[in-house]
């Protein structure tokens, strides 16, 4: 029988989580261990926060997904937002729920992914809270985060002529929790399947770019794709009252997302473009912008980008394929009656 | 039957919450509605930063508390650690997990009750998350706040020979959740009692007071009594490597506090030390800053402050009572076996 969590004192624990995630850097000026943790200013720059909770039995469950992807996760789709707003982060907090029967290797394990991905982002975990639950598993983040005033990069700014560019691919995510939720199993995945199953369990948010993409000045708008690129297009375009046409031909569909639409039967562009959790990001890009966007792109590792649209002045989002127009699927709503499993859960205010 | 929030979608949710807090004042740069919500910088503070998650069935029952008292209360408990550091509060974010039958009616009271609240602290909801729990209701807060540098009221820097004095009185919501949790039903209390369930269900964070005091250099060190003032006192002595010895005869303690321990055959100085959840401040004053500490806690509407113990050199926490030292009781650990209902709950890190 492996020992849980209440084995230990709520103290004990705490003292463990923070022996696990080593000394804080220097901007924080107090970290764990407070009522409350300090964070030194950083002159010129306004502060970006952003939080967003995974709960157990409707963004993961315990038996798909190792504990330590768990603690990736939480942190990686809150990183990912300050990335869209071109903020570059700075510190996190973490806020667990947990059954007193948690094991506490599980416990050691999801503080250790959040600790990996918040000491290699930048975002040291400054303070937190560990509570019971009767339910399951919730792990709530946030993530602060620091940008030049004028370089934040809202929702609301594309203006219609400009570009719009999507980072990686899409529908992959979709594509694994489409694998794990039908019982495929690992051992009988291939490749592309088990990257897919990858960007669902551990997304890789695009910090760096974000950042320097806003730094730069090299984009009016952006957002991040937590709800699919269908959704981030159109809450752009309805956000910036303008509107917005996606081309078909030319969207970076992941190769698991193809292959899994195509053997359900499904189109694999509408089911990419619905397709949630991938976290890339969406920049609105004006024409003067380009060259600027390109050199910030290719700054540091390369990260691949792809024109998939423009923004017109007549509001709406449409889907431009064969040289016809259709209007966009729409996204997903997570108090719906849809099944838990099938489902992108969850929405930042 | 009342209508759940699952007769609206998501954002319809989102909508309606943001209609019920109103447009945010002019330091929330960008509020509810994008990525992330960006915060002015206020030249020459530290940004502080606190969470804290209350848990249906772990720190409320919501067959006991109203919903307003639930969003209220969340706020609070972070506003409360705002205060203990000194720290103005400047802005909050709201992570809400909810059942799909949760009514849509108590959706309503939840948010106006953390509204009303932010709204009088100075801490708008700028952003938050809206995701559904298979479980109990979780409602987890970030708080943020502003000092200026030097006048952060750490737990660390209590020195012996200082002084010990606590806000308000002590006991009254421990005694409020033992009456509510023996069954006893609101039209049989009298006004202590009702008080008393009041202070558990809705404490009035000590805001004003702690952001003053920690401006005025009123104090070093500070902590708020979300764990008891047994806890306190000892986690400011022990952060500050010295000891502290409490005054029992001096303690205030509540009426309705002392009357439930009297009648449980409870030691009623006991009970109220280790009561949690009064979310008043503890502050260690040296005695140069009693002056500035007395001037700072009568500003504005004056809150009564008690004198009850000193920080000793040797390590420690001792009850002084009749002339006679015995050890502190020890606080609650909240990942242990004691049933739910009597025990506080949850831990900041």
């Amino acid at each position: 029988m492996s020992t849980s969590i209440a084995a230990l004192g709520e103290q004990a624990l705490i003292d463990r989580l923070r022996r696990r995630i080593g000394p804080p850097p220097v901007h924080v000026e107090l970290g764990i261990g407070d009522d409350a943790a300090v964070l030194a200013a950083e002159p010129g720059t306004v502060s970006v926060v952003t939080t967003d909770a995974i709960v157990e039995g409707v963004h993961f469950r315990r038996d798909w997904t190792a504990p330590d992807a768990i603690g990736h996760k939480a942190l990686a789709v809150n990183l990912s937002d300050l990335a869209a707003m071109g903020a570059a982060p700075r510190a996190s907090l973490l806020s667990l729920a947990l059954p007193v029967d948690f094991p506490l290797a599980d416990f050691d394990a999801l503080v250790d992914g959040f600790a990996t991905l918040a000491a290699a982002s930048g975002a040291p975990l400054v303070g937190g809270n560990l509570t019971r639950s009767p339910g399951p598993v919730v792990v709530d983040v946030t993530a602060i985060g620091a940008a030049r005033r004028r370089r934040v990069l809202r929702r609301s700014t594309a203006r219609a002529g400009q570009e719009l560019y999507v980072t990686g691919t899409i529908g992959a995510a979709a594509a694994g929790l489409a694998l794990l939720a039908s019982g495929h199993v690992r051992d009988a995945m291939n490749p592309a399947a088990l990257a897919a199953v990858a960007r669902y369990e551990r997304p890789e948010p695009r910090c760096r770019l974000g950042w320097t993409v806003g730094r730069s000045g090299g984009a009016t708008a952006a957002m991040d794709l937590s709800d699919g690129l269908a959704a981030a297009a159109r809450s752009l375009a309805d956000a910036s009252g303008i509107g917005v046409v996606l081309d078909a031909d030319t969207l970076p569909i992941d190769e698991a997302a193809n292959a899994w639409a195509v053997g359900a039967g499904q189109d694999p562009v509408l089911f990419a473009l619905a397709g949630g959790e991938d976290y890339e990001l969406a920049f609105a890009v004006a024409r003067k912008q380009r060259s600027r966007f390109r050199a910030a792109v290719s700054r540091g590792r390369p990260v691949p980008v792809t024109l998939v649209g423009r923004f017109v002045a007549d509001r709406g989002a449409w889907l431009s394929r064969n040289g016809t127009l259709s209007p966009l699927p729409a996204g997903f709503s997570h108090f719906g009656v849809r099944p838990l499993e099938a489902e992108n859960c969850g929405k930042g205010l």
